[in-house]
């Protein structure tokens, strides 16, 4: 490790502890103003510049925009962009919590608190690679921006605006994503996109009221209108039957097959983690697991809902299902095109009575993986980790706001972070190590020197 | 109408306030004891012999027994048994009343309380019919039992037990249902059987947990193991699909079809009632509704859960699914046959993951159409409510423990009641009319009279 990296890291550890403790859930609307007003008084105490930006009419949290200048010895025509977010998710449930949610606690070298992994250590880890090439002659090695949003976990739903309207603001040569971390072999993933989503609503009424199940003979009920629907778009191979769905996929590069080529699967990881029963839907299809996880769009039911649920027999012909349906994106693809699929499919089939509303929609983004930017981040990586351990992914599997950093910005992103398999974000005793804290600091002190040069 | 019908009535119009009174609510056990004392005294006080039968090593709410001996000018020979139940449903939703659910109340010649049309007002009609006859000079035309039981709300899980330790107790030579009543035409329907029900969970697991549902590429989930499943059970003719299903259905004999023939259904008023949006079930299928509402078995979806149901958009891959099962029996059917085609379809189609519990089953039952007692109750009906209001149904489409009676005690069964359509039993406001009460005591006076000749 670098000498002072640690010293760094424990002399803005207090700077981290304050920033944790700050409720900032925006789920809730808790503590935001004053996360944003911290996060622009970091930047400020550390020798940047700091706006908060807003958006005329909306009640939308601020965004908090950074930037420090290339030092004398750095490259001032280099610009590197840090996307990261202020806000976290609810602490529900608070019972589940070995200590209280808000309050960082470290145990065994590990640090506790709501929004650590996700996502308030790695802007601190950045804020301290920051203060490593501040205090040395040269100075930082480029520039640097932040991007902060305070919506991030619900959805972010006005970063589009933000970018748009503030585009030369936060114009860069390229983009570290807020997140990334270690897989359970201890290997670092570096993300180069990202899955879009289309969430809908389904919902089909068959009567004005319930009705006593005697009259099943005659007249239909909700709940199997909507089984029948949803069966419509899957077959007993797990193959999505909607005409016309996978002709939108744009088939990857032979570059992006090489690099998933050499992206590790664990199978069996994957099925202990979650204790998975049943075989894998890939297994019945003509493609791996790997390339259904990164390449594949998918078609899931996240709720059904109709009649009774409780315990016991109630004799009901319910009225009204509904059903939420989450339907994962690659390049192609587009929440609208998938609404208007999804809506053919439905009249197609007889089921013209089945409303559909979309909830959210968010587009797919896979940075071109010939990008530099990918190498000089893979790169300073190895320095850290390892060769064998730089995992480069074309996309994850996950959900998030890339596309508009692409679209507004023009930039190559990668994701890199301090999170490891086990870092439980969005769920109670959310923590880090603090080994990979170190490292993550680490990482971005030479990501910041390769970029520079 | 007989000139003092309704002079026996006003004067008993108290009694039938004061057990209306009573909460006999059996799903939450209150004041179960209290009224089955007040049913066996009305039955001592009116001149017959009362009895409250327990089962041993059980906390089944008793069952009352009751006698009264045909008079001088009757026929010792014959008994009529009349089943009739003490309970009622849970007055839930308290706030759609209009007035207390448990303090009798007329507006407009009804009179609403809860238990008032299933089944309390039916069992004073049956008094006040004996009572009529024990002011006549040649008193009771033929002996009458009573069997009022607790538990009819909550599926009578101890009428079985009752009647094999009871059967010579309760032993007669036809028995009259606890309900029936009047259909939006003011026809007087009376039912000679019922449908039986099987009634199943069925519950699918297929992770330890809930998942992120980015993960949806390659894990399956319960969701959609459930839908499929449930889609394989039904086409979109809906017709059901379970191997061997149909076999089990006895053709319906020459007798049963002419009845039927003779049954009004009035498709309209069926789907304003309900305000049904889409075609029948039927329409597709190569018999009518009527047959398939007395004849043909069902197969209802009455509950689907699974994953998120709130409103907006949670990112799950449900572990677990969740069905409820409601499956209508006509003769040839039992719910021990129709479990064993359902797990042996589970199976066949892959579906060995679905764990299938039989919550509910009663026999379906139906008495044969050539039995006199029929002709008997039908004579007497036609002579209150005119030839053309009286229809005899087979069965009804709805359930009741029937098949105990037949199997125990050889009787053949019909129902007649005081109700009407718009009666809303187990629902707010449930009321009679009472006019509709004045002819329901009247046509049992005219069937004692017929039935002990």
């Amino acid at each position: 490790m670098l000498e002072n990296v640690k010293q760094i890291a424990e002399k803005n550890r207090a700077l981290l502890e304050e920033y944790l403790r700050l409720e900032s859930v925006s789920a809730q609307g808790r503590q935001m103003i004053e996360t944003a007003e911290m996060v622009a008084r970091i930047i400020e105490d550390k020798g940047g510049q700091a706006e908060i930006l807003h958006l005329a009419d909306t009640e939308a949290p601020p965004v908090v925009y950074g930037e420090f200048l290339a030092g004398p010895g750095g490259n001032a025509e280099k610009t590197l962009l840090f996307y990261n977010h202020y806000d976290v998710q609810p602490e529900d449930p608070i019972d589940e919590w070995e200590t209280d949610p808000f309050v960082p606690t470290e145990r065994d070298g590990k640090l506790y608190c709501r929004g650590v992994s996700d996502n308030k250590a790695n802007f601190i880890a950045r804020i301290n690679a920051i203060e490593y090439w501040s205090e040395q002659a040269g100075g930082l090695p480029c520039n640097v921006k932040f991007l902060l949003e305070g919506e991030e976990e619900i959805g972010s739903p006005h970063i589009n605006a933000y970018l748009a309207q503030y585009a030369e603001k936060f114009a860069a040569d390229a983009c570290i994503w807020e997140s990334g971390g270690k897989d359970a072999a201890e290997r670092i993933e570096l993300s180069c996109g990202v899955k879009g989503i289309a969430y809908f609503d389904l919902a089909v009424r068959t009567a004005a009221t319930d009705i006593h199940s005697s009259n099943a003979a005659v007249i239909d009920n909700a709940a199997w209108r909507l089984t029948q629907a949803l069966a419509s778009m899957r077959n007993a191979d797990n193959e999505i039957l909607i005409d016309g769905f996978y002709d939108l996929m744009i088939e990857p590069t032979d570059l992006e097959y090489d690099v998933l080529a050499k992206m590790p699967f664990d199978r069996q990881v994957l099925r202990d983690t979650y204790g998975v029963k049943g075989p894998f839907i890939t297994d019945n299809l003509p493609y791996s697991e790997k390339e259904a996880l990164i390449f594949y769009p998918t078609l899931t039911i996240s709720g059904l809902l109709s009649g009774y649920g409780g315990s016991g027999a109630k004799t009901v012909l319910p009225a009204q299902a509904k059903a939420k349906l989450d339907v994962r994106l690659v390049p192609g693809y587009s929440p609208e095109a998938v609404e208007q699929l999804l809506r053919q499919h439905l009249d197609k089939h007889g089921f013209k009575d089945v409303e559909l509303t979309r909830l959210a929609g968010v587009m797919p983004f896979r940075t071109d993986l010939s990008s530099s930017f990918i190498e000089v981040v893979t790169r300073a990586a190895q320095k850290i980790y390892g060769g064998e351990s730089v995992v480069v992914m074309p996309n994850s599997a996950g959900t998030g706001p890339m596309y508009s950093f692409g679209q507004y910005l023009n930039v190559p992103v990668v994701g890199s972070g301090t999170e490891y398999y086990n870092s439980a974000p969005h769920a109670p005793n959310e923590h880090i190590r603090l080994t990979d804290y170190y490292q993550g600091i680490e990482h971005m002190i030479h990501l910041l020197a390769d970029f520079g040069q």
